[in-house]
């Protein structure tokens, strides 16, 4: 579905099997180089220097990231091979939309936007979100819809680095951005429910990329989802920190 | 396939239908608001201020939507309901591909990239092209490939408007990059093959919806496939020319 230039790589065809150690070695090599912990959008926040208007901007664009989660992880459910691999994945879903118990990962990013003061219901309907922060989170259901079972379970291996990001930014929102405090229950939930995620899908990759080839091609996956992610924040700081230029018909921030 | 909010317009229920002058008129009002003409890095362009890095990192990151035209032209095909809409269609195809008397419009961009000085075969590849780039394009394929047919065909209407922006564009580059002009044959092609295109588009458009809401979701098409250019001038920007970042594993424009 996607159409992606292949990224030549003439050692993979001969080169050993990682074994599971060394797989998880260029998996961080990888986030440690594309995640986006590094993102000068992120650095602002960390620093305390963003503005309200400016994290409005992005929980509204996030929860459109947030909304298709759900969607995502039901497309790799439709094209789970056994029950087991299934019940495993169900939880992801569970997870976002919630049950009898639980509110769910979607209903808590709508609070988190509440309390950057957005009305929650333009938030739910993506008024004025950037068409970048839809091309690049459509392209993650590109991913997950065109590529092999394998490359759409490796790419959600970015949760291997989300505990960490999520811990620091927890601190650092509730020290400079203490309004925000009541809306923060979806990075709490994710504090615990991520790792669980991330070691399953670490294992389910290992276990079944059966050469040195599919091994790159689950590293490539996750490399593409880092590069969503980024994207997404390149957008938002281009409209909303420097130069500061939304295109036409998107969110505007109060008094700009 | 695109996950989209859907714009209420609760007009269009109730609504007359457009004659073809008041469509022809929203369309053009459409361009004018959202169109690329209007875009800083065309602006840039158009004022001599861009340096040859930055145009070389336009002409690389371009080659991807042009690469994709024809794909997308294909799937529009696919979906053709007859020989004659198909006839008709197919030139677009030919005028990309080329074929025993014409080069075609991919090798005619890979012609303009190295006059800006690039390698051909890294242009090709699409080595070190934006991801937003790919996002934006990508998301061109999900709309043709989604939507109906009728907002396929809608989303080629900024044709309706480029010929303007090439007959200037042709003029600028002349003037503040002569070193291009080597390069420029595929502006030129564009400039008596995009009026028959559009012009067929437009009444195809007219001639097959019957209903405002269509109209409505026709018009809604063009929007969107204006954003999809605007993006990638958004991404170009932000990369090359301010703050000028480039994301991770992307093209680096030479000693910067």
């Amino acid at each position: 579905m996607a159409v992606r230039p292949v990224e030549t790589d003439t050692t993979s065809q001969t080169a050993h099997l990682l074994s599971l150690e060394e797989l998880r070695a260029q998996l961080q090599a990888t986030g440690e180089e594309r995640y986006h912990h590094k993102h000068p959008f992120h650095l602002l926040m960390h620093e305390g220097k963003l503005t309200r208007g400016q994290l409005q901007a992005w929980a509204l664009n996030r929860y459109y990231y947030q909304s298709v989660i759900p969607i995502k992880d039901s497309i790799i459910l439709s094209r789970g091979p056994d029950p087991v691999f299934r019940r495993a994945w169900r939880k992801r879903v569970v997870d976002h939309d919630g049950d009898a118990t639980s509110e769910g990962g979607i209903k808590r990013w709508v609070k988190l936007a509440e309390a950057t003061g957005l009305d929650p219901q333009m938030v739910r309907a993506g008024q004025g979100i950037l068409p970048a922060t839809r091309f690049a989170v459509n392209e993650y259901l590109n991913i997950v819809r065109s590529r092999t079972l394998l490359e759409a379970v490796a790419s959600s291996l970015t949760e291997l680095f989300s505990t960490k990001l999520i811990t620091l930014r927890l601190e650092k929102l509730r020290q400079y951005y203490p309004w925000l405090s009541e809306g923060l229950d979806y990075f709490e939930a994710r504090l615990y429910q991520a790792p669980e995620d991330s070691q399953f899908a670490v294992n389910y990759v290992f276990d079944n990329a059966k050469t040195r080839a599919e091994q790159e091609l689950a590293i490539q996956a996750l490399r593409d989802k880092c590069d969503i992610l980024w994207a997404q924040l390149d957008a938002l700081y281009f409209a909303y920190v420097q130069p500061g230029w939304p295109p036409p018909g998107t969110f505007r921030i109060e008094g700009s």
